[in-house]
């Protein structure tokens, strides 16, 4: 392990914390808030220790895949922590525990709250309670890449560590490109959002934060009843931008840079991925009919549901743990399968689903022709044998995952339903899960523990699996 | 497809069941029901086609892993609709749908039930009630190439289709040697346990049929209490051979046949299989303490749970719905995990288990060391990338088949608790869920379709997946 270039990309985190912290402070100042004063205390300090600690340049430029699953994960455990001081010291969070929980639900664009009211935090607090979900949704370092001149080659193993899907999909030869095209493209997407929502009759302030929200694919809101009060246009903007939060970058890239929108269009991941979507509203609308005037209207709750769901954002206009037990099942399975690779949702991601079962097609046909051999293929491509493999292994710690942390909180007070559907919500980055933690409940009621055991799920979640999991293994320490 | 080799072997199952029919037949001659009747009836349809079928002697001898598979699960439909009829025909199960399912439930070694009252069946009918389970225990075409003298190099597919586990355990290189023994150390500890259930105080016909459960991992029992109202002996003898059951049979053949015992308690599976029970068991006793005078009680019924859940027979002692959620969720992942490959027992097996749990290790291994490859290992034996590759694939067929059936369940009445626990149930062949299919409760609830989905689930899990998937593609019915 080379300690000396991970101290030195984490100094460059904190001063990127301590950039990231400036809004709202701004924001406070704007506001007259004295959570301002917690702002600019964690500034300082993120500032002089950043400062401070990359004088010293580092020893070896030696970076493999451990060092990049290392420095990625304890970037995103750093970034917790400091995050979560600002909620704690302006006494808005009371308990560090749940200022942390909170802070790492937003970063990892779970959206799962402690809070039960929302509404009584300050401006500036609830900036940055949003603002994590669009950092975190595209990534703290791909934005360092992006903007920092790093020298060395190590950008694609914190790519690799920190963008989801079974393979990294570079859109350009050149990592650090790549990076600044996906922030743009980023920064692009929430600028017309927040123009819509404003023309949609909402206030700068709340079009704002709601548009790091949905592109993150986060799910925080501003008011205790998530997105029910809003107007129908509204929700229609957030059922369209959850969606294109969830999408996977590669097509806006096809679409809009390199001008290829027949290729766009063909994109076999986001075709399934809208399929799914569409398909489980159809079934919910279906479904939900009998409590709805119109079919339209169904639609509308059924579609935003399952767009906020599928894309792991957490948004809800309804209380959907009393719709009907097929409605909610179909929410369930879709709440794993997730966003798409390369978006700035969590789950399981489409591609993976899909290279499973094609997989699992060719074991079907291995027993009725032996001597037909098929690989899955996406976009015309046939993936290889050690992406096939990694998705098996990865599904295997998934489950593994699910089954350790399912354990661990039934010692709490929760039944089943809850129990479980919290591990879903937090390891897929959803954010709600049904009964005790429904849409119109919290996380508050879990004991320290389950917090923990949560906090680990929403981290592994985002950073797929193995980034987290490494830190515990005692040969990754070893000094070469 | 070579149709003609199937009616044939099909054919000599009818005559098999003919065969298995005549014992509760006589039965009924001895307690005098008229139940006997129904199961003379359908002896002699049995025996008439299965006679005239086999007169034409099949066309040609073809018999890839194909033919294996649909013979194999056309068997096991063939003897439920047929082993079905005596349930309906007596009057005792007047609904056939039901009749079908309880049957299915017995030869699949599930136990789950449709009736709330078993005590009111008549000797005869609840004797081939259990009997069904030990036919299914070790499997009906094991069976038949343990008798008869079938000719030609089919047997080898014919076992690998109905044995249990990732690859064909052939104790002797010879298969039908094989079936042989495996059929001999059944009925030998089969045997062994009715002497002890005897001596323990119970009447010579309870112990017949309760080893009969007992032995196939079934679950089924006589008294609607199911194990509850035995003595300590009774339930401590069932506990001990629920687990044998549970075993892998291997271990019987090291140990009594080719006298090696050495090998036999080093073999990695059993140990990790009794691992897994005791430490359960002990977690369980640690977290119900609470509620009972002693320990040393609070380990029997935990114990014996365990052993039931884990070893997938389905006996109850306690109402374990009511246990806290810690123990609950314990239950439920033994669930799924099963007994041993080669064994009578359900569920994804040991050894499956203990394959992916390396590979995943593997994968850990990977990111710190890309140059090294170390694979998954099995009492000493590396594991060959075939048989990996497969486990892989039965984890996404098992996964896809767990949540479509819960999606099916759903549109029924029930909660997710119930569904999802119904199908876990169903699918590892277990027999009680929770809640509304709770260990006192019974499937009785479930709508014609459900339960339809229940014997699917069934069926696919104890011939593991394939063999009844194949009967749905297409492909799979081609002549050459």
């Amino acid at each position: 392990m080379n300690y000396s270039i991970i101290r030195y990309i984490l100094c460059r985190v904190l001063e990127f914390a301590a950039l990231f912290l400036l809004l709202p402070c701004l924001i406070a100042l704007i506001y007259r808030e004295k959570a301002g004063f917690a702002f600019l205390a964690v500034i300082i300090g993120c500032f002089i220790i950043g400062e401070i600690g990359k004088q010293k340049k580092p020893k070896s430029n030696v970076f493999y895949a451990r060092e990049g699953f290392v420095t990625v994960s304890l970037a995103w455990v750093v970034l917790s922590v400091v995050g979560a001081l600002p909620f704690y010291l302006s006494g808005e969070i009371p308990n560090y525990v749940d200022a942390l929980y909170e802070t790492i639900s937003g970063l990892t664009t779970t959206g799962a709250s402690v809070l039960s009211d929302v509404e009584c935090l300050s401006k500036s607090i609830q900036f940055w309670r949003l603002f994590t979900h669009w950092i975190g949704g595209m990534g703290v370092l791909v934005l360092i890449m992006a903007v920092l001149p790093l020298s060395g080659g190590y950008h694609m193993h914190l790519m690799r560590a920190e963008s989801p899907g079974p393979s990294v999909g570079k859109l350009v030869p050149k990592v650090q490109t790549t990076a600044k095209i996906l922030y743009s493209i980023y920064i692009a997407i929430t600028l017309l959002q927040i123009v819509l929502l404003k023309i949609a009759g909402m206030s700068l302030y709340d079009s704002v934060v709601l548009s790091f929200s949905t592109m993150g694919t986060g799910g925080f809101g501003v008011l205790n009843t998530s997105a029910g009060s809003y107007s129908v246009s509204v929700q229609n903007i957030l059922t369209v931008f959850m969606i294109l939060g969830g999408m996977n970058f590669n097509v806006y890239y096809l679409l809009v840079v390199a001008r290829k929108p027949k290729e766009a269009f063909k994109y076999e991941e986001a075709r399934v991925y809208l399929l799914m979507l569409f398909g489980a509203a159809a079934l919910i609308t279906w479904n939900i009919r009998g409590d709805y005037g119109s079919l339209a209207m169904a639609f509308k709750d059924a579609i935003f549901q399952v767009a906020s769901i599928g894309s792991t954002t957490g948004f809800s206009t309804t209380d959907f743990d009393k719709w009907p037990e097929f409605s909610k099942a179909i929410l369930f399975i879709v709440m794993p399968i997730g966003a798409c690779a390369g978006s700035t949702g969590g789950g399981f991601k489409v591609s993976r689903v899909m290279i499973l079962l094609q997989d699992m097609k060719k074991e079907l046909l291995r027993v009725i022709h032996p001597q037909i051999v098929k690989r899955p293929h996406l976009d015309g491509r046939a993936v290889d044998d050690d992406t096939v493999s990694s998705i098996h292994s990865y599904l295997i710690i998934y489950l593994v995952i699910v089954l350790v942390s399912f354990l661990l909180l039934s010692v709490d007070k929760y039944d089943f339903t809850t129990n479980f559907s919290a591990v879903f919500a937090n390891l897929n980055n959803t954010g709600p899960g049904f009964h005790a933690v429904g849409p119109t409940c919290n996380y508050g009621g879990y004991s320290v523990l389950s917090k923990f055991v949560l906090m680990f799920d929403m981290l592994t979640g985002r950073l797929e699996l193995l980034p987290m999991l490494v830190l515990f293994a005692p040969n990754t320490w070893k000094r070469y």
